[in-house]
């Protein structure tokens, strides 16, 4: 049944991501929209995936939110009308953001607008033009030579056919509610077409995430974004000022598929209970554990000073450390069943963790218990301790009100779950009371 | 004469293990008292060691003193009357705190009473039952099969003359007075029958320091208490409310003679100066230093949050780590007198150390003083430093008033004993002075 | 141009350094005053080297100044008239600080007057008696038998033409002002006679310092101070007590030309801005980073409790640990002209940095700015971040107003340079703004 379950994740992660793939998608566009659509269709009954659409020109802090851009087709085509580079064929082939051409040009002349990649002449390099007003197409090195070659029958008939003009921006959230005040927040980007691993893998995760999560009572909320990269994240930070007090720890989901461990790069600050929370996961499956850096996801966005959201990431082999990051090879068959299920495993945990992860009082602080009338040790004397009298002992011995129940994990080598199940017996015999959750951190 | 006084140390040491061994000891009753009689004989002239009663049904915070258990004998006899397991041949045959049984029974009604070891054969184990009212016997495991045959001959006689009655429970004290405030305590376990490192080792050690102690000036008090585990220390501390501020140093001592290098365990909170002595006297002598755990001995019932006494633990390769442990094997060959006499020396060491570990304020702070013309530094210049002047120098440099003499050892590599003898020649000089002895740290 | 400078820099160094080479100097004496006749030879125009005269008897806290000492001859000569031992051949052929004397004697009267190393024979020793009045000399361990043949031909014939009287201290001054509060002292001690890494490295190396950073403009000012190693520093402290709250920095310079990697040894606290500057420059030259000790230089006055200034030391392999210290050995060919180059840079560096150490405060803190409509970021996406890019990102994700620029160098591996370069850029484009200077430290 187990092993149903787990199968039955394999598949619609996988098959989420078979139709994901060939949509154009970029920051703005029916490509979002389209993909939100897939993503909505598999939630279960009563868990609403919203749409947000924000006006092109709407001032978000720093940013202004862009022209909505959408293509329609774009190609090289030679003089007898061959087709030799097309949209159609790869949605990498286009810059993203690129305006309307509609010319016939000389090989020369082209060839400022070609991005290709020589040292991987098989892979279409992805690039985009969000800021800058122009055109271009990507290909592979290899077919370079073809498409001058082509140009010497006459000249290059270049077309793009796209729309770069007020419209807005689309993002999708779902809200699972919780018991108690406060949320995490999981957060993918969907802006990038047909990139697998970056990050289809995220979005394919987080949907099945929301899928368990949604079937279990949750003492905090949990909000899953699905929103471009950068002004997807400024643009909801920026329209949700009241509910940042409310988001206690938070993800950021991308790469899950690809080679590699498992990577957890941790907030800025470095020490904030998904921290603590994640190393612990991520450490148990031999993964990595990195310091913040200011470059990456939409990480650097909740991080920044003026926020200073606790907010980590976990990825596989991250951003710009495999060849195949932002090219072609970041197809389908570059994510493997096996990482995104341990993926899922590890973020679930996580999830979980923080889930349980509430402080504690020992209310029998003076020695130790006697746990044996209360039925919770063994009666006879002279041997060692269980797993789950040692989980008892440690929660009797950290739980001063101040300790959370991660971090009797992190200092006793005891699993989350065993002390929150020990947790849960002392509780019962009157050991040990909850105590209020903290205030919200302070804000900048 | 040193090695003089080191042979008799080892002498007596062992002496006393043998005299302990044969008593059946349990956490209550004349076993108990036995033993202190034994211990008496080896203090010096002056020194007393303090009985005390407790009533059984006395509450002790969250537990009640037992009944007492007093054992006269116990076997098991064949249709011949053949004793096939005897107390009289080892206090381990006897399940600690059996009720009183006298009957005929076949090999399959006795079977559930009886505990062996199917992986150590030769060994009998240690098991005890003091708060389920039931009875038992511990024998070697090839002595299984004998028993079984010998029941062929018809029903096993089986007799446990026990009391477990209303009576009290014993426990002894030694008081060492020092000249100031506070007091250094030493905590041995004496509730285990014949197992030699644990804890003759501890109870015959301890007797040997207090021993040499008593016959020097001692700035803090030192109080060995002598008593039986868990139960004994939450009886002392449920009774001594008001010394509790006194404690500041504090040190478990038990298996002290068994294989493997010094093992301290560090206080839950880790940086006492108990932690800082014994960290360094130990990793001076290849040892281990340890985290805390709410597992092992009374350590866990001075470190429990409503106490929160700075008490480590000083040990050899600690409970549970060796196959000896809790078995007939852990008996007076197991224990060496040099890994006995290598513990004291630790051990009193840091007894020691705590005892100099004073705070100083340096009288002369600007600039190094010119401590060539007090004497105490070398006048042909060019040379480098000696042990005796690095000693003054880092105690000039470092004490503001804050940094204790123990802490001055940790960051300079200085010996404490160097550190106390530069101390009184800079104090005579004028250019050191005590400060006040902070105040006992705050009670939950 | 720039190897032309850096080769002008090699010749100068090298060249004060020979002429330094062959004068006696002590803690006082002309011999320091001719010392500061050379250095301020080579100082730019407008830049002045102030001398100060501290008399004889002044308190100076604990210590109070010594007698003048000039020497102006001392030998041993034979019956024949022959100097088998000169002050004119070798200036550590004469103990500092000897008294007058003239007299003929034996061998044996002599004896207890001289000083050699007979683990070195072919050294001569480097001997002070700055606090007792007595003489003697130092000479090669080979050269004692030839001494004591020569007595054979009658008494040898010892003259020592020394003055210890009343006169003064001498102590040079060099002061680059700066555009704000606050100072960077370096330190270098003067006071040891033909030894050329320690310290004429230092003296040299210093003076091309103030060469070079008298052309820059300065933020903090920078004291150079030129002086007799304790005493001298005792008294500049003692001297100056308004001035210490300017000291926010400083670096004792010694040992710069000897073998071996560059060693840093912190301040006594350890965690002063010149410590983390320092420790980035030297790291990144593989070279050793140390904890304070109160043996050494004239930083254990600075670090003093009673000034507790952050002077740390930069030196190669530092005194004692290398057999030439403190012996002829220790002469022109000892020290390199490459030793002495990287340690000029490195020296240069950590001036550089404490100077560019300003904290600053993001302005844009919600989210990461737009950078590329400032055109401060690459317009297509897609491709990792550079070097300048970064620097920017680490800006404003640690520009919190508490977090200087040092600190996220340390914290983001970026270099200086490149962050103190971002940080022009960002402060130009209106994103980011420097916080006031932090008061300086409390002191004693």
């Amino acid at each position: 049944m187990e092993d149903d379950e787990a199968a039955g994740r394999r598949r619609r992660v996988r098959a989420r991501m078979q139709r994901l793939y060939p949509l154009c998608r970029s920051i703005t566009g029916d490509g979002v929209r389209a993909t939100l659509d897939v993503l909505a269709q598999d939630l279960p009954e009563g868990v609403e995936l919203r749409r947000h659409e924000v006006p092109t020109g709407t001032q978000v802090h720093d940013w202004v939110v862009n022209d909505e851009w959408n293509a329609r087709a774009a190609w090289i085509a030679d003089a007898t009308g061959r087709r030799l580079v097309d949209l159609a064929r790869h949605t990498l082939h286009l810059v993203g953001y690129s305006v309307p051409v509609r010319a016939s040009m000389s090989f020369e002349e082209l060839r400022p607008h070609l991005h290709t990649m020589p040292d991987r002449p098989d892979w279409i390099p992805y690039r985009t033009t969000y800021y800058e007003r122009t055109w271009g197409f990507c290909l592979a090195h290899r077919d370079l030579a073809g498409l001058e070659e082509a140009a010497r029958l006459g000249p290059l008939e270049v077309v793009v056919d796209t729309t770069v003009a007020p419209g807005s921006l689309t993002y999708g959230e779902v809200v699972l509610p919780g018991s108690e005040e406060g949320e995490i927040l999981l957060w993918t980007h969907l802006c990038h077409p047909s990139l697998a691993n970056d990050n289809l893998s995220g979005l394919s995760v987080a949907t099945e995430l929301v899928r368990e999560l949604a079937r279990r009572p949750l003492r905090l909320g949990v909000r899953l974004l699905l929103a471009p990269g950068t002004i997807g994240s400024v643009t909801w930070l920026a329209r949700n000022a009241e509910l940042l007090p409310q988001v206690r720890h938070g993800l950021v989901l991308t790469g899950l598929g690809g080679p590699g461990p498992l990577v957890y790069k941790r907030t800025r600050r470095g020490d904030r209970p998904v921290d603590r929370a994640a190393e612990l996961v991520v450490g148990a499956r031999d993964g990595q554990v990195r310091d913040y850096s200011p470059y990456g996801y939409d990480e650097r966005q909740f991080n920044a000073l003026g926020f200073d959201l606790p907010v980590g990431r976990v990825s596989r082999t991250p951003h710009g450390e495999y060849p195949e990051y932002h090219t072609s090879a970041d197809d389908l068959d570059f994510v493997t069943d096996d990482q995104l299920a341990a993926a899922y495993d590890a973020v679930l945990e996580v999830v979980e963790s923080l889930q349980a992860d509430v402080t504690y009082r020992n209310l029998s602080p003076y020695g130790e218990p006697q746990l044996g009338r209360r039925g919770l040790y063994p009666t006879t004397g002279g041997k060692n301790a269980t797993d789950a009298v040692m989980a008892m002992l440690w929660l009797l011995a950290s739980s001063d009100g101040a300790t959370s129940l991660v971090e009797v994990a992190a200092l006793s080598g005891a699993s989350v779950a065993s002390l929150h199940a020990a947790a849960q017996d002392l509780e019962r015999a009157g050991l040990l009371a909850r105590e209020a959750s903290p205030a919200p951190a302070h804000h900048y």
